[in-house]
């Protein structure tokens, strides 16, 4: 029996956002693994077995996941959003490259709806024109190298998503990443926290760089930076297409 | 009677990729307005009006939609991926903004996967860190602004999704910004060119930037261009989650 490896994107919360392709997979699968709050969003039925772990552990759960699906499994591993971005399809990838016999797995990706799509839509179209998405936690990269990114990503006039802005074990960086912001362009620059977007908790808080204070962002929260383009039309935020010279 | 606005998004091309909420919209809507090519996606059933219209006319078509909406309609107007990157969304916002009586109209954005997101799942996980997405239409904005954006998105060492590269009416802005690129960074960088993604005709390719040629990029296609961490992993190309100072 040869198994296969589905890395799977359950969109950034709501399951209105999840795609057919998505489901299809979970429907097939013998095993689900991922991390404990997005194995728990998956459907319990017979014959499925849940492998939950903890937040550290991504490339011992990418491993976990390419061993039992090379033993002969059909194994979804889940990531929230998209898995492609700030997610578990690197992970895999990561652990696949230090071993050569799990290249000719059976591997498949499946996009999801990431968080700032999501966050922008309930905003209104921040994401209109040229835009980047930066991972605010330094766990994996040096605190440089995100503040030189914010000062390019600024002078380039980009709107900017801020990924995991702010946790329990990170409570400074998104402060630093606000006055790097503050500093490299205008204060006016509308800024939008959007939080726990598509669930029933969701909520959408657009102010202004001058008024943007780190406590308004958690772990559960997408920031998207406007661009110095982006403006109010009634309630909504938009990025308009058109940029003169 | 009141109306409604949603303007929504139908992903890449396969319909394994439309979220559910989107499906709904359409099972409901009385009117979808969009491009030729995206309405013609959209299931034709008794009670829906399609309205198709010409590829430049989308303020036009974004007023028409919120003047139907408004005079009770059930309106969806789609676009291919995602409506807010680089799509309709942004369009209606500026229509919006010009006539405030449509301020207080029903309007919802429901997010797609966008294009760059599906081509990353295709060829691995190019995007699985910092990343930015450039529009190469010189439509909207001046071309120098583009070249500027391609330069600063290589020194932030960006992954870099470059949307819309290149049409018969515009067939040499990919070949300068591919010029711009290779000597902004190193030629060694992986290009993947992923063009008709997640249909039938499906191709994905990817080629050192030294080796990218403008004639593999048509309109049907995104660029991902990776950052100088991205790297091969067995058949996949992926951009790993760490970097070193």
């Amino acid at each position: 029996m040869s198994g296969r490896l589905t890395i799977a994107g359950l969109g950034p919360g709501g399951s209105q956002l999840i795609t057919p392709e998505v489901t299809a997979a979970l429907a097939e699968a013998t095993d689900v693994f991922g991390y404990g709050p997005y194995v728990a969003r998956v459907e319990p039925r017979e014959g499925l077995v849940k492998h939950a772990s903890d937040n550290k552990e991504e490339l011992k759960r990418a491993r976990e996941a390419l061993s039992m699906a090379e033993a002969g499994r059909d194994v979804v591993l889940v990531s929230s959003g998209d898995p492609g971005v700030f997610a578990m399809a690197a992970a895999v990838f990561e652990a696949l490259e230090e071993d050569s016999r799990w290249h000719k797995l059976d591997i498949r990706v499946l996009p999801g709806i990431t968080a700032m799509l999501a966050a922008a839509a309930s905003a209104g179209a921040p994401l209109g024109h040229d835009f980047c998405a930066i991972n605010l936690s330094d766990n994996l990269k040096p605190w440089a190298l995100i503040e030189q990114r914010l000062q390019l990503a600024s002078q380039a006039d980009f709107a900017i998503a801020l990924y995991n802005p702010r946790s329990k074990a990170r409570p400074e960086g998104f402060a630093k990443a606000l006055d790097v912001l503050r500093e490299a362009s205008c204060g006016e620059r509308l800024v939008t926290f959007a939080r726990a977007v598509s669930t029933q908790d969701q909520c959408i808080k657009t102010v202004t760089l001058s008024e943007a204070r780190p406590e308004m962002a958690d772990m559960r929260t997408v920031v998207i930076v406007g661009s110095s383009k982006t403006r109010r039309a009634g309630k909504w935020v938009y990025t308009p297409r058109r940029t003169e010279s």
